[in-house]
């Protein structure tokens, strides 16, 4: 096991009627709020109604700033900024799922810097302030309401690039299963991905001797491989949503990483962030194509550890006189699996040419200059072939 | 799943040299800091003067109390509130395993209250305001460097009692693995039972579908059941002394209890704080003779999921056509795993008399007046038929 360091101060209110409890929490991001959300889905629900019922109600001063996107942009930070400077903003509430936090999370180290936000996603700088965020959360995917993560996409060149400091973790989270209930069968299928692979990214370490973090990752994996499923055949079966609501978060709120050395791997998420930064596919699907394919390209470099996911997550047979039969057949439950979750598992299904790997190549790699990975250091070439396994 | 607030803001530093961070870490309790420690341990493994060079060196102004025994005792705890009172201290330094950070606790909660300290153990009140403490833990057991807990025993009447507020988690917990290679091989097994137990407390649950909860419990046993024999032939192993580590701090910070009712079931600790109370054996032993004493009284109450524990932590073969089979075996094999950890399995072995059975029984359920456990409840009159089981 590696030395770590692991702090996940989050403070979690989870289930029915969780919302109640807003008012209480949000009193500790300050006098004046940013109330910040996407594109609709929080007023579709009801909940943005009540939210701003609860605030009013409590006397919480606050201004608004909807429209976050998908693959969340860096003008609408700019915007953000802006807007809690001149009204003198304490803290950031966000309601939505992953992007309209990860966009609070900007807005948030964002507001207190002289420079270009920018410059913390591009590794530039690092921050050292921010404004408090708290989340009322409505997707089980990113792991963002406890997470150090913040991934932005720049429209200039569509360069998505992430920020992971403890500073950015979120103040509180509020999580009731129900409020996911009307996210469609396809972002259902896409967030249940994104946890998956926000458990692979740290499954597969060279550290040796992690027996409790692998047990603990493969009973997220488990979780999620049952119970997603059900909440796709039953959008409103509130112990399936439980179940990936909270899997989402512990997927990746760091306790997976402990005694891991560093943080993951990454490598599949960076040759997805290119995809989804220029075709603008949803990040879930993205990596139901690209880890698969990862997998395939990587798996020689330590078969035990393929092994052991094939037999302890997807419970296949061990073929003890041919381990990598057994590697490959957990591979392969796991791109059917996607496939029965309805995601696209090859590039095609996602209508991406094959004409720019290349250059989505090149820019995961920074031209070049960067390998990318822990479990495997990717070159452009390695990045290039997983592409094409991935076509 | 049930509804869940969790919070566990305990900054871990693990590994190697975790210690090197101590400076940087005790400066965040305050000017004047008390360091607690037991009755010599640390001074023989030589971490005593590693700690008091480093306060030293950094200029830390501190006062000492050492002595807490196994079963920390009230006593000891005034004398701390008066010494922190006398010295305006500010924060205080646990050094040791869980009767230092339990007692440190008591002290914390002490310090700042008018009343008798031991208002909060009897749930008389409850504290509002705490001295913060920090830890560096020598002991993989009792989870307390990260969990809200505090056990005192209270020598008039030998009464030990519990408290559980979110307000005494430990700010920080230094843990070096290397710091646990010369506890004994008893309080090593001791360790691991109370890890164990501590799992058991929350997998014993009348909540339905909390599978993800399930898992992580799953997980934190079956490593335990394999690092265990480990580290006992092996002292100085560090890859097992390493997971028990932090097995021991995920099993009672209050991870596994999320979603599952309440903070657990606890009958078999309260019905083991009156053996412990009254005869002083270790906490760890008493617990391994309880536990399958509790499992066999209890069992039939939810078969299912002792079956779910046999098969999945035990590696029991189902018997499909006698389930009950299935689970005496988990119960069967539990009680062999602490017998060749070389733990006490019975009251007998642990020269407890038959006598006093009722006594400890009505202490526990507070003359009659109170049921105690949630998973199945229990009067005085299960809670003698408990320790008859475990004779």
């Amino acid at each position: 096991m590696d030395n770590f360091e692991f702090l996940s101060p989050t403070k979690i209110i989870f289930g029915k009627g969780a919302e109640d409890q807003l008012v209480r929490e949000v009193k500790k991001l300050g006098k004046k709020i940013l109330l910040h959300y996407g594109e609709g889905s929080i007023k579709r629900i009801g909940l943005y109604d009540q939210v701003v019922k609860s605030l009013q109600e409590a006397g919480i001063d606050f201004i608004e700033l909807g429209g976050v996107k998908p693959n969340p942009r860096l003008s609408l930070v700019y915007e953000g900024i802006k807007l809690c400077r001149e009204h003198k903003v304490d803290g950031i509430l966000a309601v939505g799922g992953g992007s309209a936090i990860d966009s609070a999370k900007a807005i948030g180290v964002g507001v207190p810097y002289d420079g270009d936000v920018w410059d913390f996603y591009c590794g530039k700088n690092l921050p050292e302030e921010t404004l408090p965020v708290g989340v009322v959360l409505t997707l089980a995917a990113t792991g963002s309401e406890a997470s150090n993560s913040s991934v932005i996409t720049k429209e200039d060149g569509w360069l998505k690039r992430g920020l992971n400091i403890d500073l950015i973790r979120p103040v509180f989270a509020i999580m009731n299963p129900e409020h996911t209930f009307t996210v469609s069968r396809y972002q259902t299928a896409c967030g249940g991905a994104d946890i998956m692979s926000h458990v692979f990214e740290r499954y597969f370490t060279n550290t040796k001797n992690v027996e409790l973090t692998d047990r603990l990752c493969e009973a997220v994996l488990k979780t999620v491989v049952n119970n997603l499923p059900v909440a796709l055949a039953q959008p409103d079966n509130y112990d399936a949503r439980a179940e990936l609501l909270w899997a989402g978060t512990l997927a990746h709120n760091g306790l997976l990483s402990t005694g891991r050395g560093g943080n993951g791997d990454w490598a599949a998420h960076k040759i997805e962030l290119e995809l989804s930064g220029l075709y603008d596919v949803a990040h879930g699907a993205g990596l139901a194509a690209i880890f698969p394919a990862w997998m395939k390209y990587v798996y020689r470099h330590d078969l035990n550890r393929f092994v052991q996911l094939a037999v302890r997550v997807w419970n296949v047979e061990p073929d003890f006189a041919n381990p990598e039969r057994t590697a490959l057949e957990g591979i392969d439950r796991l791109t059917k699996f996607f496939k029965e979750c309805g995601l696209p598992t090859t590039l095609a299904e996602m209508n991406i040419p094959a004409d720019r790997l290349e250059e989505m190549a090149r820019k995961a790699t920074r031209d070049g200059q960067m390998v990318i990975g822990q479990f495997v250091k990717l070159t452009t070439e390695d990045v290039v072939a997983i592409y094409k396994l991935a076509l």
